[in-house]
C-alpha cells in the first residue's frame, strides 16, 4: 500500500483513509506516537505473569491513577483481572533485552531477569527507571481491549534514561537540538560561546545534522530502516521471524510488515521450517545498500583533505576509548 | 526532597513512597514514561479549542479506538464533552513551537499556526506526522480527569519523526545505539565492516559515547539539565516563569520544580512584577557550570595533538555546512 516514491519529501500524507478499511495503516498511524516501554506484571500464589505494554498512560494525580490496555483475548488477561493488583516497571534505555523477553510468552521468563517483589507480590524489574505498584481501580471497555485503571499505592523513581518505542523500533531520547548548541552541555547564554563552540557541542551538532541528511538520502534510495535491517540480518543466514525480531530489535508488527513488503517485491522468500531467506534479488539490493552507505559517506567527505579526515578519525577513536579504564 | 548526592550512581531509588503523600514525586515518577506530543482540538460553529496532550494512548484496532485524559476542571472540558468529536495531531520533531502555543490558553492560538479542518471541523495541525479524526465513543471516570475514548473515523500518516516529551523536557528519538554501529546507516552484517568503520558511523558512536560520559560527569557536578537551563536563561536577565518555560523549552511542572529547588538553595529570588532573578550565589554557580563544561571538554581532549583537534574541527564544520545549498 505504501509506495516508496511517496516517501520523497511530499507534503501530503503517505497514507490516509478509514481505519476500519485497513488495520495495518491504522497501526502505522498509531505508531507515530512515541512511547516509553513498560513491563506490567501480576502474581497469585507463586504464579507470575508479565508482559510488555506501551499503552501506559498517566490519568489522575488525586487519586493517583494510571491506565493501560490489554487485549480481551490475551491469555494473561484473566490473571490481571482476577489478581486485582499489578506492578509497572518503566524500562531504562539499557533494558531492550528485558523488553524482548516479555514481548511474547516465553517459559521461565522470570528466571532470566533480575526482579524484586512489590508489596503485593508483583515482580518489579531491577534496573527500571520507575516502579508503580497498583491495585485495580476499574476495568473499562475498550473495544477489543480492556482498559485497566490502577490506583498507585507505591512509587519508586530511579536514575536513568527511558527506553523508547517509536515508529516501530526501539530508540533512546536525545534532548531536542533546539534546546542548546549541545543538548548535554549547559545552554550557551549568549552568541559568544557558540562562535567559540565547544568541541563536544560541535561533535553533537554535526552528528545530528548528518543523521538528518542521511535520512533524506535513504528515502531517495528507497529503503526504510526496518527493511534495511531485515535484509542485513538475512544476508548472514536464513532465520525465523522470531530470530529476526530478536536480532533486529524491531517489534513484531514491524518485522511482519517488512517481511510482507520484501516478499511482495521478491527480495525474500519462505524457506524450510518457518525460516526466511534472501532471494538473489534481495542479496543484490542488500549489497547495493551497503555500497550506497559507503558511497554516501565518501560523498559527504568529498573535498576535505585526506590528512584532515585521518586526523579527525584519530580524534574520534581516542574519544571513543575514553572512560574505558578511567572509572 | 531530592538530595543531589542521591543522584550519584546509586542503585537504590532517588525517591519512593505513597503517591498520596507527595503529588510532585508522583508526577516525577510518571514523567519517567516518555511520550509523543499531540495537539487535541475540537470545534463548534466557529469556536475552536485546542490543547497539548501527552496522555494519548492507542486502545483498540477493531473497532478503532484511542483515548486521552482531560482534567475535570479544565475550561476546555465542556467543549470536548459537548461537541462530540475531536481531532488529534501527533506533532513532528520540528513542532516544539506548536506545542508551546497550545500548552496554555493563549488568545488567537489558531491564527498563529497552519491548520486544516477535518471532516467534522476540528483543526488538524499542518506539519504533524499523523492526524486522527475521532468521534466521542465514551467518557469514563478517571479520578480528577475524564478519560475520553474516541472512535477514529479517519487517519492520515505523514513523513517525519516524532517530537518527544521525556523526564520533563522535549526531545527527539534516536535509534537505539545497540541496533547498529550507526543507527542511521544499515547495520553491519559482519565484524569486518566495523573494523573499517564508516566515518559517519564513527561520528555517531563517538557522539553517543561522549554524551553518556558527560551525563555521568554532570551528576557528579550536581546539576540537572532543568536547573542548568533555568540558571543559564536567568543569567541573561530576569524574566517571568512563563518566559522561562518558553525560552528553556521545558514543561511548566519542570520549570516550577527547578525554580523551587533553586529558590530553596538560594540561587534565585523573586523580583518585581512576577519575575525571577539570579542571586549572587546563582550567578556564581552559573559561571562555574559554564567553566566546568569547557573544562570537561578540555579534559576529554587532553593528550590529543592540537593540530589533530584543529583538523577534526575543520572536518566537522565542513560536514555541518553540507546540504545548505545542495538541495
Amino acid at each position: 500500500m505504501t509506495d516508496i516514491t511517496d516517501l520523497q519529501h511530499t507534503a501530503g500524507p503517505i497514507e490516509s483513509g478509514d481505519p476500519t478499511d485497513d488495520a495495518r495503516a491504522f497501526r502505522r498511524a498509531l505508531g507515530q506516537f512515541a512511547t516509553g516501554v513498560t513491563v506490567v506484571t501480576t502474581s497469585a500464589d507463586d504464579q507470575l505473569v508479565g508482559m510488555v505494554v506501551n499503552s501506559f498512560s498517566a490519568v489522575s494525580l488525586d487519586p493517583p491513577l494510571v491506565l493501560w490496555s490489554i487485549r480481551k483475548e490475551s491469555k494473561s488477561g484473566p490473571a490481571f483481572l482476577q489478581n486485582g493488583h499489578f506492578g509497572i516497571s518503566i524500562l531504562a534505555d539499557d533494558q531492550m533485552d528485558v523488553s524482548g523477553l516479555f514481548g511474547r510468552p516465553v517459559p521461565d521468563q522470570f528466571s532470566q531477569v533480575e526482579w524484586t517483589a512489590g508489596g503485593r507480590g508483583a515482580p518489579l524489574m531491577v534496573g527500571a527507571i520507575a516502579h508503580l505498584e497498583c491495585v485495580n481501580e476499574a476495568v473499562l471497555d475498550g473495544g477489543d481491549h480492556h482498559i485497566l485503571v490502577g490506583r498507585v499505592e507505591r512509587l519508586a523513581r530511579f536514575d536513568g534514561a527511558p527506553l523508547l518505542f517509536a515508529q516501530g523500533q526501539y530508540g533512546v531520547a536525545e534532548s531536542h537540538p533546539a534546546l542548546a548548541d549541545s543538548p548535554s552541555l549547559p545552554a550557551a547564554p549568549s552568541r559568544d560561546l557558540s562562535e567559540d563552540m565547544l568541541f563536544l557541542s560541535l561533535l553533537k551538532a554535526t552528528d545530528q545534522h548528518m543523521s538528518a541528511l542521511f535520512q533524506d538520502y535513504r528515502h531517495e534510495v528507497g529503503v526504510t530502516p526496518a527493511t534495511g535491517r531485515v535484509l542485513n540480518r538475512l544476508s548472514v543466514g536464513s532465520c525465523t521471524q522470531e530470530t529476526l525480531e530478536h536480532d533486529t530489535f524491531l517489534g513484531e508488527n514491524t518485522v511482519e510488515e517488512a517481511l510482507s513488503d520484501l516478499l511482495r517485491s521478491g527480495q525474500v522468500s519462505r524457506a524450510a521450517g518457518d525460516t526466511w531467506a534472501l532471494t538473489e534479488l534481495g542479496r543484490q539490493v542488500q549489497t547495493e545498500l551497503r555500497r550506497s552507505a559507503a558511497q554516501y559517506t565518501a560523498q559527504q567527505l568529498h573535498g576535505i583533505a585526506d590528512k584532515d579526515v585521518a586526523a579527525a578519525e584519530r580524534v574520534l577513536r581516542t574519544l571513543l576509548s575514553r572512560g574505558d579504564n578511567e572509572q
